[in-house]
């Protein structure tokens, strides 16, 4: 199943375009101008961002992703799930088992269920902190900006499940008092300076798909806060195709960015899950690791260049070699940040040439550990494809719930793998479980890729399962984020966590963390929860394990805490296993209480030291890391 | 011209192994032990260190390397010159070509020369400045340590030009008190504990290849100076080979590492052109980069772990994954610290399965222009083998001139390639040059890389020129850092320095920098110089470009200073081209005025602020990088 590159990325093509700023492209340029540097002509149509300034006219003020896209549950000849809109491929579609599964493991009869109330609106939104005189000092600098309670509210939050639980049921303590949209790194400057001077707190905002609590405003916090959003920011400044690098505005979200490229012939590679809405310096700020990093590698490998304004002044790495041996990388001490320094206002990526050929694959093996006796096999052989996951078999049949109806061809097909698969190689539905492949390169290099790692894969008793399950996989990355804005409508608490571990310790840690969350849940009366992993990127010493997790809470009255408690347990047994505190996600709030730990108390002691030293007076005091 | 893995790395394998300590391998182990880690044994013979505690008996103390390899200029039949001993490749041949090269090159015919007098002894060196009581407490903590002239004077040096001038000529106004070798990472502890409390100065020394003033002692130092020897802190303490990782004392040099890894079938690939005599901490401090880093990658990318004492305390990252987001990297604080934050102690590197198929190939271009499109074409295409290096048409005459007698044979071959390369192809041998290569992998992974690699060669001008030059450009790396000292004798001053540039400049930066070295040359009345680059490494957006410059200072009262003030122009001449301070020879002192435009004064700040965290008494004075 190959598809060209223009055809490829399907998912994000689907998305329409969305109504948002035009206007000329400026000329800023950082320090480094290459010769050959080439700007956006200003009435290319690629590079309309998809997000208009007021997001929450496109995206839910209180859930993931799109006003138009979400799981609905319908009464038609018996209780049926879909999922609205067209910009995904189950768009549109009825997902004829995905309720039958919801009963069986999540103990939700949709039947038994009244149907769930309208969404609520957003209540008791807390009156703005205003600092004397500051006003009127933004307003003369001539920045965007805004006081309204909805602007603040949508700027007030990630996405963990606390924070979307209480967008839903409640109000945050502290939400941004005012928004900001600078225009460019000129602004941001001004902005820092004039925050500084007023000792009023800036947080920054990209994105917002944080999932750490990174955005949240402490709640102690007495000054004013403002929360400075970046999406205005978003242009590419310059392309330089002699060396593969482009200047791009840090506001820039991954759609946008790798629709301007592709329109060029070229591609960032970097496609974290959240890439639909995350922006370049939130990648920056959290250490961002995409799902192609295999071959564009992730975020610390792509950038060239990072420019952050910080109360001490703009910080930046001038020179544009490729590696440099100039005392400690001052750019590692950017990347990782979480927005307690400064903003990230450009950076300079490494791009490369779009692939000829882009082909999905997958894989059937019979249990999970001969799929992680495979991939560590690839990695041992450094012969990763783009991307390569292993979902586990509570993944595998998850993912079976979400299939659309299939035409008599497809049953037919369906039908015969699934013979081919259960009573020929005898894999057991209980206990099989699939690796999905991505394959990038010239023709010849992905013939190549495709029979070494299908001849790895056989060796370890797999099975190859075709490029439409493949290709399913990564769609549904996408899709799933939409779940647990349905799961809350029925009593259903989900979230998402990750860690990176040792290769040996891969299959142990993965048992025991699912071990300890089921035995957690009993302990506590929970009667149907759900928790999966998949192995979602491979490196030479190890591997990064992602763990979805959901349980019913009827009968608690505090499920958020529930939950919480459940998933500090699990990182401790993630901890005990070998695991560490992140892979990509970051730290923000919710994982402060494991740096010390991680880093060692003087390695944490040199990060206070160098928040100490950019923000003597913690004008960046979203409380992340420290 | 294949060679088995075992058979390969002849330059070093002719090493002759060198008396030294002994004794029953340490059972220390850091804070993560894998599962299935494996000690060596302490019979293993391969684990004997290369160098004696005193190595001065065994290493020259006024040059580069060994004692008994040497560049000789001896009468018969005229003058020649050859090389001593039989640990490289030349060693115990006439180089018949060499002094006639010398002679146009740099207007020394040795034929006019007096015989140079013998090598001068170590004079005037200071009496130690002793602390009151701290001799006693290093004597209590069983600490090896010397206060003998010969040991402190070894300890005072890297091997810059300025360094060794001195040594041969003069003396240093300050050189350390006191030398150490602590046996482990406890005893340095103990050592940092005690260097604070007595306010006296640590210097960590390991191989002490440093080419950036980095182990000088600052000459206003009044304190008493300790140069802290990691030399005997060299074991593997475990093998994961699960994990594809070792723990490593960070004290062992390259040759040692390389040859104990070998022996259980394995390699960290990590070669810098220094790594006979560097040391593992010394890459962790400098960032280094290996020949290899296109398979095996730089320091940076093979570091897992990396532990240090610092006065505030051990840092050490404890996660053991592969990747992390647990805020910016504080591994990425140590590396490139040059010893200013305290002292690496243990790293756990990745390591790889020794290739079973090792070869080398070249390439001869008619310019360098052809050569540096070829290199840049590679880059882009990504398929560089684990090495491929591009000299420059003075480098290529000036390895001719380094070629020893070839027989009938060699003779006839050299004339038939010589015929084709010369007279068919028509490349003109005073614009010509010549890429290096080295491939290792499977015999189909080299086979298919030669093919990749050679097409794409022709089609930038190129033709293949054989195996045998390949392999001698690699053993002339580690050779021609044994000329300086013959220059010395002869009224020549040599040194190397190099940098990091974006592909489009590679040429320019090249040309412009040669040029300028040249025209100041001749400012200064200089009459014969020498300057040559070779592209040494590749990445996506760039290149690493090294330059040899050597001069005839006859005539020239003082020609060290003569030296660095054209070197300050060349290195102010690669920075308008868009070149960087260092690509890995790292700071030190020579290059310190240039940080703040590499890095911005806010990124200085930041990494200052470091420096007084980790050691607010600035117990590690070495004043490199700040």
């Amino acid at each position: 199943m190959a598809s060209s590159a223009g055809e490829r990325l399907s998912v994000l093509q689907r998305h329409l375009s969305c109504p948002g700023r035009e206007g000329p492209r400026r000329g800023t340029a950082g320090h480094w101008q290459p010769a050959a540097a080439s700007s956006p002509s200003p009435k290319d149509t690629a590079g309309a961002p998809s997000l208009p300034r007021r997001r929450q006219e496109v995206l839910k003020w209180n859930g993931w992703g799109y006003k138009d896209s979400k799981f609905v549950v319908h009464k038609e000849d018996g209780y049926h799930v879909s999922f609205t809109g067209n910009r995904y491929k189950i768009g549109n579609m009825v997902l004829p088992h995905f309720a039958s599964w919801v009963k069986e493991t999540l103990g939700v009869d949709f039947e038994d269920c009244q149907p769930p109330q309208p969404p609520p609106q957003p209540h008791q939104i807390p009156q703005p902190i205003l600092h004397p005189g500051l006003l009127e000092e933004v307003r003369a600098l001539g920045l965007s900006h805004s006081l309204e309670g909805e602007d603040r509210l949508f700027r007030a939050h990630g996405h963990t499940l606390a924070e979307i639980f209480t967008l839903r049921e409640g109000m945050f303590p502290r939400i941004p008092d005012l928004v900001v949209w600078p225009d460019g790194h000129k602004q941001v400057e001004k902005m820092v300076e004039l925050a500084s001077r007023h000792q009023v707190v800036l947080i920054p905002f990209g994105g917002g798909t944080s999932v750490s609590g990174a955005l949240l405003c402490p709640e102690e916090e007495g000054r004013m806060i403002i929360s400075l959003d970046t999406s205005q920011m978003n242009s590419i400044l310059w392309v330089d195709e002699k060396n593969l690098t482009a200047r791009i505005e840090a506001g820039i979200i991954g759609q946008d960015l790798e629709r301007q490229l592709r329109a060029r012939g070229y591609t960032s590679g970097h496609e974290p899950d959240s890439y639909e809405f995350s922006s370049l310096g939130g990648w920056v700020a959290t250490r961002a690791s995409g799902m192609k990093k295999n071959i564009y590698g992730n975020i610390e490998d792509l950038v060239v260049q990072v420019k952050v304004v910080t109360p001490r002044g703009t910080v930046e790495r001038y020179a544009a070699g490729p590696r440099l041996s100039a005392g400690p990388d001052i750019q590692h001490f950017i990347m990782g940040s979480e927005g307690t320094f400064g903003v990230v206002t450009e950076v300079t990526l490494k791009i490369r040439p779009l692939p000829p050929v882009v082909r999905y694959g997958s894989i059937a093996f019979p249990d999970f550990s001969a799929g992680v006796r495979c991939m560590r096999e690839v990695a041992l052989q450094r012969c990763q494809p783009a991307s390569i996951r292993l979902m586990d078999n509570q993944q595998f049949r998850f993912g079976h719930a979400l299939k659309p109806p299939t035409g008599l061809m497809g049953l037919l097909v369906d039908g015969l793998k699934k013979v081919y698969i259960t009573r020929i190689r005898g894999f057991d539905v209980n206990k099989m479980c699939v690796a999905t492949l991505l394959f990038e390169g010239s023709e010849q290099e992905v013939t190549a890729q495709e029979n070494r790692l299908y001849s790895i894969a056989l060796s370890s008793g797999g099975v190859p399962a075709g490029a439409a399950n493949g290709e399913r996989g990564y769609m549904l990355t996408f899709v799933i984020a939409y779940i647990r804005d349905l799961g809350f409508d029925y009593g259903i608490v989900a979230e998402s966590f990750e860690t990176s571990v040792p290769w040996d310790r891969v299959y142990s840690l993965c048992h025991n963390v699912k071990h300890r969350i089921t035995s957690e849940c009993k302990e506590r009366g929970i009667r149907h929860s759900f928790v999966t992993c998949r192995v979602t990127q491979t490196y030479d010493a190890g591997a990064c394990v992602y763990f979805y997790f959901a349980f019913n809470y009827r009968g608690l009255s505090d499920p958020v805490h529930v939950y919480e408690e459940i998933e500090g347990n699990a990182r401790n047994e993630i901890l005990a296993c070998g695991g560490s505190i992140s892979h990509h996600h970051g730290v923000g709030k919710v994982r402060r209480q494991w740096m010390n730990q991680t880093v060692s108390a003087p390695g944490l002691g040199a990060l206070r030291a160098v928040k100490e030293y950019f923000d003597p007076e913690n004008i960046f005091a979203n409380g992340n890391l420290l």
